[in-house]
């Protein structure tokens, strides 16, 4: 027994074409149902060809239509939507064939709020969702299942907190923010002073992170991806900030407007990133440093001082055999010696 | 008040060896009601002796029974059982006493389940779970506290999400899956198109995920690890894959039977990884690369480029004091100016 | 409609000084209704001056009080708290203007509490809290919404489980431990045997996890931060251990009081850290490793073998722009190679 939730999609190729400003060759009427890989598409569906590289694939793809560059449709047989940016056009056209879940305006007879909290009438919230004192759920807002709002946060209108995602308190997010499970956002920040009293040996003592977290428009935030809250200013993402899974943002960072950054990623307390930056996976980002718009940190990288010229910037060293790493990493520790003995030798009367 | 869940477990040393096809020496007629470490087991414990490095504990171990290889049985004056792999024997030993928690048939009353979603008669709901339209929780499943399970997912025979595992949508479990608290699979892999359109900023559009995510049987998957669902086809784990926690897998990644991968590893979209690969902790492994059967890559290593030969292998350099590390990484940015200044050398007249 | 949660704070500098035993200079009528930083501070704030680097900030600062050292209050014309630690003297102040959510004691009517549990009168369990069986909640103990307890465990007195966060099983935690939304304490350790049965190509099999966790006084863990319980023996944080984000902690792990881990940090299974240590972000630490008293890590270090001096440690490249970095590391494959050659170019006859 199924209760499908999106009537099928089915469009042809011309209207697409209209619906999307795109180019059109081949065939108008030949229709389109979902979406596929060029290399595994089968009729029916739609696929794209944006990188070079594939453009072997495009001969002996199934796919009914495929999305491309002017350049690239030259010669071919098929169905083609022409595209400045293949792969912008495909992202559009594919989220008229994603399946997404009804969220229908309503609370769950489940859900705990907080009397003071005030929903939005279309707002939608899933079952076990819990709303603490002074928070705020906007219009057209969506909380699926588990989903836990402290104390004085705002869930701007349009945003969406897919399940189980949690704001701890002082948390605002813009408009049309999407949050993926797991996120916690607002925890306290890692705030620790050293009392070293007379009367007990030296222990920490917790500085009280008096800040929030403030998120701007159109902002992503993956799963399991930690925000934590300021210590007295706020943390901040400006709009359009896209953060993939299991990243951790410290106190009172400031991320400038439509930055990426990928898994595992990490940014210490008080940093200041620019805009149309993209930080690589598993990449490390030291505190109070400042990056300039448009820097690329390479994957696993690790920034310890500020960076003043966009460009694109690594550390590390490169994979090898093990057996090859460890006489190599061995020399290693002996690399500023062995620069001495170049530099005397240099020196030395031949 | 006790309520104890499990009859307190007893056996003598000659029904262990007999019910795990082991040799026996010494006294088959102790009593075993428990495990411990070879250094600090007690009178009625079961120890085990694998690693050569431990061999001196034994004469001292107050372990009533040791497992062990049958050449470290030789002179030892207590009851032994003897195994091939005296590791895998101990781990099938020891889940006779492990205490696990009673997990009965049947649905708890605050459980949320959609209409469409189909749950079999002898599968156990916690407290707080959510199942959402058309997903199925096959014979024997367990959901404990607070699982959340989306649209179209399915949790196949025997598997155990332990409590607090998220299932967004479209995610197939095998048989006997175990994941662990916190872990969310099927979130939205990590897809954005740079729009550049004319009337307005540069800025990110989400490219739809269509696909979903594919775990074969008996595969393992550690507390906070993250498994994105594909972009148009599936995220896949093959059987016996073994995650740690904290991981992270992007959209589109393959991985083998029986790979296993540590703490705090990431894997970006659409590697591919072979079978009984050995991922070490924080390791990384950049998009679209291959890695063939048995691989070993080393913690904190990162993968920038496919690896076709089996074989163990490393990136970074060793630790050091700071002030020494300072010293020779600083020349580390020297390297290229350095070999080069050697080779002209070589060259010189002498 | 506010429900405010508590008194508006408003102290003269005086009072301030008294209650917290510290020098005043200046206006002691001076009101201090909030904190801020020392740049943006205004009117009715109070501010700290820690960081002589900052020192030049205090002439133009609104705030009405400053903390700070006597040296630095010398030619100060505002009010100013005397104190030898300024940052711990202002993070003991700003504990006076945090707003701090109200947990009243008692049982939301949608917990989940196994008959055999047992909960002190005077402790707070908020909506969709699940206790499991033989489990203890102490005096005052604050269980915030969606915490899940399992079987055998106990929260002391005064500790704070914010919200959403897991004890699997077996977790015995200290007084006054606060513990971070997403975090799981209690899982099954990474423990695997490959099992190589005559009758099926080799697979793992798990090793019960038979220990637990255990978590001294005055801990606390941040959000997502794992924990794994032992696999024979406990995993042990002794008192005042500080945790950040997304740290996992491997089984049977020991760390000494007072250490501290940033964000993103790792440990793997059974490796002892020391007292007063000091972890940077993303470090690592392998597994069956001893780490003495007082060690520090840098971030993105990986540690390989024990440390037994006290000390500052390192591992890793610096930070270059890619073009160069790319030249240098393909050095770093051949720096054997080099090291022999000038080696053996300074035993040539010259």
């Amino acid at each position: 027994m199924l209760t499908p939730d999106f009537t099928a999609p089915d469009y042809t190729a011309r209207e697409l074409a209209e619906r999307f400003a795109l180019g059109l060759r081949g065939d108008g009427e030949v229709r389109v149902r979902g979406v596929g890989t060029l290399a595994r598409a089968d009729s029916g569906q739609l696929a794209f060809l944006a990188n070079p590289k594939y453009r072997g694939q495009l001969a002996d793809s199934g796919a009914s239509v495929v999305v491309m560059r002017e350049a690239d449709a030259e010669g071919y047989a098929g169905t083609a939507l022409i595209a400045r940016d293949p792969y912008a056009a495909f992202a559009r056209l594919a989220a008229l064939f994603e399946p997404r879940p009804l969220r229908e305006p309503g609370i769950h007879p489940s859900a705990a709020i907080d009397p003071s909290a005030q929903v939005a009438d279309d707002a939608h919230l899933g079952a076990f969702v819990s709303i603490g004192a002074r928070s705020r759920i906007e219009s057209g807002a969506v909380l699926g299942p588990g989903c836990i709002v402290g104390e004085d946060c705002v869930v701007g209108a349009g945003s969406e907190l897919v399940a189980r995602v949690t704001l701890v308190t002082r948390v605002r997010l813009g408009r049309r923010v999407l949050i993926h499970p797991g996120a916690v956002l607002g925890a306290d920040g890692f705030g620790l002073a050293l009392a070293r009293d007379p009367d007990s040996e030296p222990h920490w003592i917790k500085v009280p992170q008096l800040g929030g977290v403030s998120v701007g428009d159109d902002c992503e935030i993956g799963a399991n991806t930690t925000i934590d809250r300021g210590a007295i200013e706020d943390t901040v993402l400006e709009d359009d900030v896209r953060l993939d899974n299991q990243i951790q943002i410290g106190h009172n960072v400031k991320i400038g407007a439509h930055t990426a950054m990928a898994g595992c990623s990490a940014v210490a307390g008080s940093a200041r990133i620019g805009r149309y930056c993209m930080v690589g996976g598993a990449a490390g980002i030291l505190g109070h440093l400042e990056i300039c718009d448009r820097v690329t940190i390479t994957a696993m990288s690790l920034v310890t001082s500020s960076i003043r010229e966009p460009g694109e910037y690594s550390s590390g060293t490169p994979l090898m055999d093990n057996l090859s790493w460890r006489k190599n990493a061995a020399r290693f520790k002996q690399l500023d010696a062995l620069a001495r003995r170049v530099a005397a030798a240099d020196k030395e009367p031949k």
